[in-house]
């Protein structure tokens, strides 16, 4: 299933005991329409506070009751507001969303203004100051293909690899915001906090583009800005290989 | 000042004893900053729910010990994040910021895509039937004008006169949403809410826009369609004759 969440009162993607989290949410819902526990697998574990507008989940259909061009109405129906189900479409067994994903694309959001907007403060970060874009293009450039990312994430998720292709990084403006974007085959733990906080640490001129291409070399995360607040963070887009998922 | 507010957990704009509204929240904090009470007027008594982007409220200086190049500030220190104070000026003695307001601009947001969207929930209404423009456009191009307006209201808010000015009447649509935006030299009881609920019941070829005329000629709230909910509308700008209030 395709889904979107406002993530502001949730604990994030995954299940924990006792708290509100997106997965925990849709365990529940179709343990309530189905009778049985099903588990549900996400393509992205979005941290407390992230949005999403094309998350990609999947549960095993065995003991599903509802066909699925009959499952979105349905559980759109129970969901609470701040969640949505976009579409469905059933899977060949075994679909993984996060290890069958071709790419995600996420979107940061930075709310440009001098005085903060009230109707952007839970999905856009507010940054008032001037920021040299020259500059962040420059890093952002650096980042784009093949590389080890080992700076470029917090602890808390270790990996074997920390190899990652980062095919699209875009600076975007407008009148009132700055827009990042980000498409890879997969993504570190806060990897796309990590880069935002990084790239505005730059444009504010408190950093050098040169920290970008030295922590790649070198896998230090203390070369790096803080980690960007969550809620300006949107997981947009997971692509699948054709026929695996089709909205 | 201008000032803009997410109307979604305000009890409207008018204070209200032991109700949280935009209001009594500026009458309090002026209160706390300058030992006295500064009684505040507005352009607009927004409702419960209904947001502002570009609002605009006075109150008499005379106990209030910020210079106006500082009061934006100061105030956005001490707001809850849903207000902000986006500019500050002194304005002349005399002045009342809904009386003396040329015009007031107001945009009503509909979300169109088929499944509502979690991140617009509070800011857009979710309309996902088809809507025929052409029939709401020969509608809306109706209520252009001078015009009595007594059946556009609801009960709640009596006026001598119902006569106002619509100068404007747009309606733009993108791939996500249908955007109404209307301009006058005043509106009445939620009159933009039972336009856009009047607009939509015609789009939806519900009811036919010879509606508008025959509501217009007879002062008839029930010929017109339901009133539109609060959460998709913004009072977005108000016009003063020059000098009065610059930015």
């Amino acid at each position: 299933m395709k889904i979107a969440y406002d993530g502001t009162n949730f604990y994030g993607f995954q299940r924990q005991p006792r708290l509100r989290t997106i997965q925990g949410t849709l365990e529940e819902i179709l343990e309530s329409l189905s009778g049985s526990h099903l588990s549900v697998q996400g393509a992205g574990r979005t941290d407390a506070g992230v949005h999403a507008r094309g998350q990609v989940v999947a549960f095993p259909l065995r003991d599903w009751p509802i066909p699925a061009e009959r499952t979105a109405p349905a559980l759109n129906g129970t969901l609470p507001a701040e969640m949505a189900v976009l579409a469905a479409a059933e899977a060949p067994a075994g679909f993984h969303p996060r290890y069958d994903a071709l790419s995600k694309t996420y979107h940061y959001t930075v709310f440009r203004r001098a005085v903060r907007c009230p109707l952007w403060r839970l999905y856009a970060l507010h940054q008032p100051a001037d920021l040299n874009l020259r500059l962040m293009r420059e890093a952002a450039a650096d980042l784009k293909g093949e590389h080890d990312f080992s700076a470029f994430q917090n602890t808390g998720r270790p990996v074997k690899s920390a190899v990652r292709v980062l095919q699209e990084v875009l600076i975007e403006e407008d009148d009132l915001f700055l827009h990042f974007w980000f498409t890879a085959n997969g993504f570190l733990y806060q990897m796309v906090r990590v880069i935002v906080g990084t790239l505005l640490e730059i444009g504010l001129e408190r950093l050098e583009p040169a920290v970008v291409p030295k922590a790649l070399e070198t896998g230090k995360r203390e070369l790096l800005g803080p980690t960007a607040p969550p809620h300006g963070l949107c997981l947009e887009r997971v692509v699948y290989p054709e026929g695996i998922f089709v909205e």
